[in-house]
Formats: structure tokens, C-alpha cells, sequence
């Protein structure tokens, strides 16, 4: 009586046609936050029960941020194959899957073979989402200095997640030239062409790579810094080996690259993860905006010039008048990112050819 | 800011004791609704999407019925193993697991393979949600006729999951005879004893059992026919095989296995699926609290006490001086329900010791 056999009638209009799914059911409006728990923010591996709050945490920021229906999706393995199969398995309910603190380099083998696989956008946010920001971050801190970022030299310290994510995207964003380090020292190095050319799987293991130099030796007359490593691992002699006016953004959590009020004098521009310091590279200004793109023009996957269109849309929230050392990242309170960055998003996926409609009227998606 | 670093604290915490996730996050009160779609309402194999609306609703009856946060999962697939892999896969971000339209036997394996690895409850509504309303049913309507469960034979027809479910759960309760019957006659037959003694596996099958006898020699002498089957395969003459005072559970939809009219006048109590005669057979009667229950004392499982319980619990909310032919069964609005089922089973469980902890004061549980 409560619902059969009304729901019977809609069951069957999607039998015949599954996309009728997106129109009918929650399926449009809803992602998987997935994780297997092995790299928990920068706790490490705390296993599916203990990834559980941070998933739900996302959830609701999902939900507050961008009215997405999320839903935790914990996992009790660690194996590739196993979590590539369980998120196969489960989309059919869901408009895209975030994945979330799985550790590299199984996380790029997975998001690779699930965006290779699935017909919904399949995105990790630790890679993705943090470079997004990254690039957001960049293109403000090149205003304020006055360079151009086809231009600069830019090391990437940790090659994790977050590090990989950024040689690519920034890569796809026509930096002048990237510098991957870890531990061991320099992993890898070229300008965009270069680095396009490593095919994906390669670019996975990078790290893996012969030294072919210290960080210092990368440092030298570098333009740009990013750090997503460890604590205090540069020290302000090393930041004196750079370019003029140099960028440094360091994220490591809870202490950065360098301290904060070390650097600030052996630098131009500095940025952290941190809530209590200016410039707060935070995800949160990303990952709620592009699934609200993606899910409204109900895209395939999300692309890089979905990607970059939301980091531009990032960055132009400031407006150029007002951009200073101290103020290159919007509030993640400000609710025009989500707004501005969920229609650059639809209008890239529409344009890449990767909608399959046209955003709503009257919802998140206005006519600009 | 917004959830960390304060959520990593409770990660760890939870890391460290994966039981505290119950207390901690959402866990405790989540109910992942699981199927493939091969077996959707009585229409058949609809697809993962096709299933969707249907898991949706199920889910929504959860909240409003039970408060249990539900979350439809749809599969990709139909291989029992990797159902199997997948639902144990998910299973850290859920306090139980709801099995749903899963065509038989299949059903059967996966089932009894989660039970025996989770360690939170698994359920086949279609098998257990329905058996439980079932023998409510027949409980009350044995009162009408003035016959005891001990010393009737009944006749189940239709052997997929509820009518297994059905034969299952009655030799639980102790039914005088149980006969079995699918489309070539009887499959099985016995005292709970003896039904008791066929092995799970070989019971999931025993409608490929060589036929020993028709639908006609089963209901020779039958006090109770209850049809899990297909649309008018009885006539009234097939009735008036039965002894005396005989009651039918005629639940195939939308058709049931006797016209109503025809069947009123052969027998003493008539019971359908549907809302628009007398004593409506709904697992809604069942489902939501007994999740209830299980999820207020963390149950490790549910198991044929916590079943038996709840069938107990749904005939005990009609009063028995008010008890007549045409009400046997109470209305699925009425309130009372989920709160005695979920009382009862979590009794049961605290009972049985598959209870984690004491039920809830102030919620649900309340002391009687």
C-alpha cells in the first residue's frame, strides 16, 4: 500500500531504460564517499571503522555544501582489485563516487581503472580536489607577485596522493616547468609536454625513480614551493636558494614544511592548510562544486578541463583589486564558490562533450 | 576547520576500538538495503537501476517506521560471490545488512554465507521479513478456528525465498506437518523435526527434489494453504480437500492463487498481500522493527528466537477477545508495532546472547 504497486510502474520505466534512473530516483543527486581507511587525513592507517567519522564528516559537507546526498562507504580491504570491484558493484546507485584517504600508489591504480570503467564522474579527492585548490592557490599568488605561470619553476615535495595530483594538474595548466621530489630527492622533471608524455601508470610510480638530485638542487632558482610532505623538512637557507618573490605553500599537517613565521621573511607569498593562518588551502573550497557540476549536467566523468575550469573559477572569486600577499584564497564560508565552481564545471563538461543534459533551471545552475 | 582536527581525534579513538564506532558515528543506525534487481517486487529481474525506486521507497519506510537511517545499494552484478564480497566489503559502515529481491536459490547462498561471516545482523526480507508476518498471521487465525500450531499440517506452495523463508520459520515455531510444494508438486515434507534435520544448503534446494505427490495430495486433510506462488492455481474444489475450518494465505500479487470471492465461501479464514481486503500479509509489519530492535542492543545477528519473537510480537498487538476471521492482522499504520516488535527481539537477543550492549534508555527500548 505504502509503495507497491505504484513504485512498480516507475521500476519498470527504468528497467527499460536505466538513464530514466537519473530523473526517477535520488540516483542524480547522490555519491559514495569511499575509503578503505589506509591513509586516514594524516593519521595513516586506521582502518574502515575508523575512516568512518571522516567519511560521514564529508558527507555533511557534502550535503550543507552542495545539497549532494552522500553516503559513507567504509571498506574492510585494502586490496586493488577487491575495492575496484565493490565500487563497480554498488554505482548503479549512485551519481559519482568520491574516493577518499586511500594511499598511494594504489590509489591511483584504482581511481584509474574505475574512471576507465564507470559511466559516472569517479574522482579521489585527495588527488583531484587538493590540486584543484593548489592551482586556485597559484594563479591568485602569481597575480600578487607578477609572474606568469606558463613561466615559473615549480617543485612539488611528496609524491603521494596530493603530489601526483598536483605534477598533473598543474601539468594540464601549462606550469613552465615541474619538479617532483621525495624523500630520496628529485623523482622527476620536465615541462608539460615532458611530463604528458609519462603515461599514467608511470606517473603513479615516479617515486620509485632514480635520484636524479637533492631538494636543495631543485630549490635552486625555483619559483614556486608546494609542499604536501612533513614538518619541517626545509629550512629559511633553503628558501634563499630560490627565484625572487617566491611562492611557498606549505601543507603539511599539523606542521608545515617550514614554520610559518620562519618563512614569512624568506619568501613573498606563503600558504598552509591551516585554519589559524592566512591563505588556508582547504579541498573544501573544490570537491562540494565540481560533483554539484558534474551531477547537474549528469556527466560521465570528470575531466581535467573540468578540473581547471574549477580552479579558475576558485581563484576569480577574489576579485584582482583586492588580491594581497595575505589574501589569495576565498572563506571556505563563502558561499559563492560552490555556485561559481559547480556552473564552471557543467559548462567544461558540456563543452568536453561529457553531459548528458543540460543543467537544471531554476537549481544550483543559473544562466550567468 | 569544519571537521578537522576535531574528527581525528575520534578517528583514532576509534581505531583503536572499532567497537566505538557504534557509539560514535552513524553506524549503530544504519541499514544497508541490498539487492541486484534479478527479483524486483513480482515483476522479476528489473536491473540494479530498475531495483533503485523500489530500495529507495524501502528505504524511506526504514526512517519514517523505525528511524533506521537505510541506504539503497543496487549491484552491478548477480554472481554470488561477488555479492558476497561486496556486502562484506561495505559492511564496516553499517550496524546491519537488509537483503532484498534477490531471486532464489541464489538468495539462499548469500544469505547464509554473510551470516557466517558478519558480525551485524543479515537479513532476507523476503525470506525472514515475510516468514515472520507469516506465522503472525497464522497465529491469529488459529485462534479464530480454535486449532494449535502443533497439531496442523500446512502446505506452503511456491518455493523461492519466501516460501522457504516460510517453511523455515514454521518448523522454527514447531507447525504440526510442513509440506512444500512448487510447480510439480511436493518438494518436501515433514515434522519440524525432520525438516529440521535437512542440512540449510540442501533445503535452499529441495524444490529440484523429485515430486511425491500433487498440490491436490498435499492439500488432502491440510488445515492451512499458504500460497507464495503465482496468480489462481487453486480452485474451490482443491479447497474443499482441506479439513474443516481451513484457513488461506493466498499472497501471489497482483492475482492471488484463489479469487477471493470463490475462496470465502471454501474456507473459515481468508488472508491475501493486499491492501484492499481483510488481514493484509505486509513484511512492513515485520521489517522495521525488527532491525529496530537488533540495532538497540548492536546484535551480533539475527537469529529464529529474534524471528519468532517478532511473530509473536505482531500477533500480540491484536487483542484476542476482538480476534475475528477478517482481523487477524494488525494495520501497518498502527504505531504499537514497531515498538513491540523491536522490544521483543531485542529481549530476544539480550536472551539468546547476541546482544552487544543493554538497550537504549529514553529511545526506542523502553522498559515494559
Amino acid at each position: 500500500m505504502v509503495y507497491t504497486p505504484g513504485v512498480g510502474r516507475v521500476a519498470q520505466s527504468i528497467a527499460r531504460d536505466p538513464m530514466a534512473a537519473y530523473a526517477l530516483t535520488t540516483k542524480g543527486n547522490s555519491v559514495a564517499v569511499v575509503s578503505d581507511g589506509s591513509a586516514v587525513l594524516g593519521l595513516g592507517r586506521l582502518g574502515p571503522e575508523g575512516a568512518l567519522p571522516v567519511m560521514e564528516g564529508k558527507a555533511m559537507l557534502f550535503k550543507e555544501f552542495a545539497g549532494v546526498n552522500a553516503w559513507p562507504l567504509c571498506l574492510s580491504t585494502e586490496d586493488p582489485d577487491t575495492i575496484v570491484q565493490i565500487v563497480q558493484g554498488i554505482a548503479p546507485s549512485f551519481g559519482g563516487i568520491n574516493l577518499e584517504d586511500i594511499s598511494a600508489p594504489r590509489c591511483f591504480e584504482i581511481e584509474r581503472r574505475l574512471q576507465a570503467t564507470l559511466d559516472i564522474p569517479v574522482m579521489h579527492d585527495d588527488q583531484q580536489g587538493t590540486s584543484v585548490v593548489v592551482l586556485a592557490t597559484l594563479k591568485n599568488a602569481l597575480k600578487v607577485v607578477g609572474k606568469r605561470l606558463e613561466d615559473v619553476r615549480v617543485v612539488v615535495n611528496g609524491l603521494g596522493a596530493a603530489g601526483v595530483g598536483c605534477l598533473r594538474t598543474l601539468a594540464a595548466a601549462g606550469a613552465g616547468y615541474l619538479v617532483g621530489c621525495d624523500k630520496a630527492g628529485i623523482a622527476v622533471a620536465g615541462t608539460p609536454d615532458e611530463l604528458a608524455k609519462i603515461p599514467r601508470s608511470d606517473m603513479d610510480t615516479i617515486a620509485r625513480a632514480p635520484s636524479q638530485g637533492t631538494l636543495q638542487d631543485a630549490l635552486t632558482k625555483a619559483d614556486v614551493f608546494i609542499g604536501v610532505s612533513v614538518g619541517n623538512v626545509l629550512s629559511a637557507s633553503d628558501l634563499d636558494l630560490m627565484e625572487k618573490d617566491s611562492i611557498i605553500f606549505a601543507m603539511a599537517n599539523p606542521d608545515p614544511e617550514i614554520a610559518p613565521d620562519l618563512a614569512m621573511s624568506h619568501c613573498r607569498v606563503f600558504a598552509t592548510g591551516r585554519s589559524d593562518l592566512p591563505n588556508q588551502i582547504n579541498h573544501l573550497l573544490a570537491f562540494p562544486g565540481i560533483f554539484r557540476g558534474a551531477l547537474d549536467v549528469r556527466a560521465r566523468t570528470i575531466n581535467k578541463e573540468m578540473l581547471l575550469a574549477a580552479a579558475e573559477a576558485i581563484a576569480g572569486i577574489i576579485p584582482e583589486d583586492t588580491l594581497s600577499e595575505e589574501h589569495i584564497v576565498p572563506s571556505v564560508f563563502d558561499r559563492q564558490v560552490v555556485r561559481k565552481v559547480s556552473r564552471a564545471v557543467a559548462k567544461a563538461a558540456r563543452e568536453t562533450g561529457v553531459a548528458r543534459r543540460q543543467p537544471r533551471v531554476g537549481g544550483v545552475m543559473q544562466p550567468d
